[in-house]
């Protein structure tokens, strides 16, 4: 039986993404959200909602640019912290032992330590309510290239990539593989 | 080292969201889409990017309303399959055996036999290039009320939802819990 819950935008699981901006010093500061995704293969796009309390919605919003960076297990307790202090008075990346690098192709920065860098420009922000949402333009991806089967896909038991849940904010592992996108519905054709 | 791999939208995983909606004559038809997330928090909003060849994005142009329901595992052949096929020639319903029900709140229908249903109208729809972003207003969540734990949360070994890769197209399960947001990162304050 289903029951009524209230108005809650529970997409089971969300992602987590680590946005990498400057601020107006030019200081490097990362910080992990979940509200977004992937918005257009062509031009490429990627969705970040933000908070105006963020010190992120301001350095994107003063440079127009960003990164996405995706964590591995590995860096969980990294990428929680970020989110749990501030870049007005924390130096993340010196608090962390994490390196800022320069992008190469957008005013942003970008932690070395992770595998999966997504450099955007911002090409729209929404007023949503309590979210912004910005839409980055994907100029260019970097992947360690440790991580790329022989048909140049992440090998995801390499990424160890990790999931946010929207209700309990837990964080879960990605599990087994389960079958290929169209091709597992196909004996119901 | 890191390999520059062109620009690529590459946020993994992505969510799998099955959408419904009703066309012009009232068929309701729903298809799985993984562009897409939680894009705000108050008011509830999710997005969903759309192609304009789908006929999802027409039936959403037209009743501006649309529900996003997510799969359990064992939906993923049914899911899958509504990807394949196109509502224009085929009642997906029949042929996945799934049920219709009307959206108590809005003008979309959704499957019964998914466990979580979100209804949303359509507020926003931004033009980003092959695809259209639908901004959706959350206005009521259906949760079967079996897989809500003493909190409230959903249960996500009842749930077993699943995601997507966006360069491989394969689907993977999501694993073991492994800690809290805001939490597991404090012992580096």
């Amino acid at each position: 039986m289903k029951k009524p819950v209230g108005a809650k935008p529970y997409i089971y699981p969300a992602p987590v993404m680590v946005v990498g901006t400057y601020d107006a010093q030019g200081k490097p500061d990362i910080a992990p959200f979940s509200w977004g995704g992937i918005c257009c293969s062509d031009p490429p796009c990627v969705a970040v909602s933000l908070r105006k309390a963020t010190y992120t919605y301001h350095n994107a919003m003063l440079k127009k640019a960003f990164t996405v960076s995706i964590p591995s297990l590995d860096l969980i307790k990294q990428t929680d912290y970020t989110g749990i202090v501030s870049g007005r008075d924390t130096d993340k990346f010196s608090r962390t032992k994490l390196t800022p690098v320069k992008s190469p192709h957008v005013d942003a920065p970008y932690p070395a330590e992770f595998p999966v860098v997504i450099e955007c420009v911002v090409t729209h922000t929404i007023e949503l309510g309590s979210h912004t949402q910005f839409i980055g333009k994907v100029v260019n991806t970097l992947i360690e290239d440790s991580l790329l089967d022989k048909n140049g896909y992440v090998d995801i038991k390499k990424l160890r990539p990790f999931v946010f849940m929207p209700d309990s904010y837990a964080y879960y592992s990605v599990g087994d593989f389960i079958g290929q996108a169209f091709s597992i519905g196909e004996k119901l054709t």
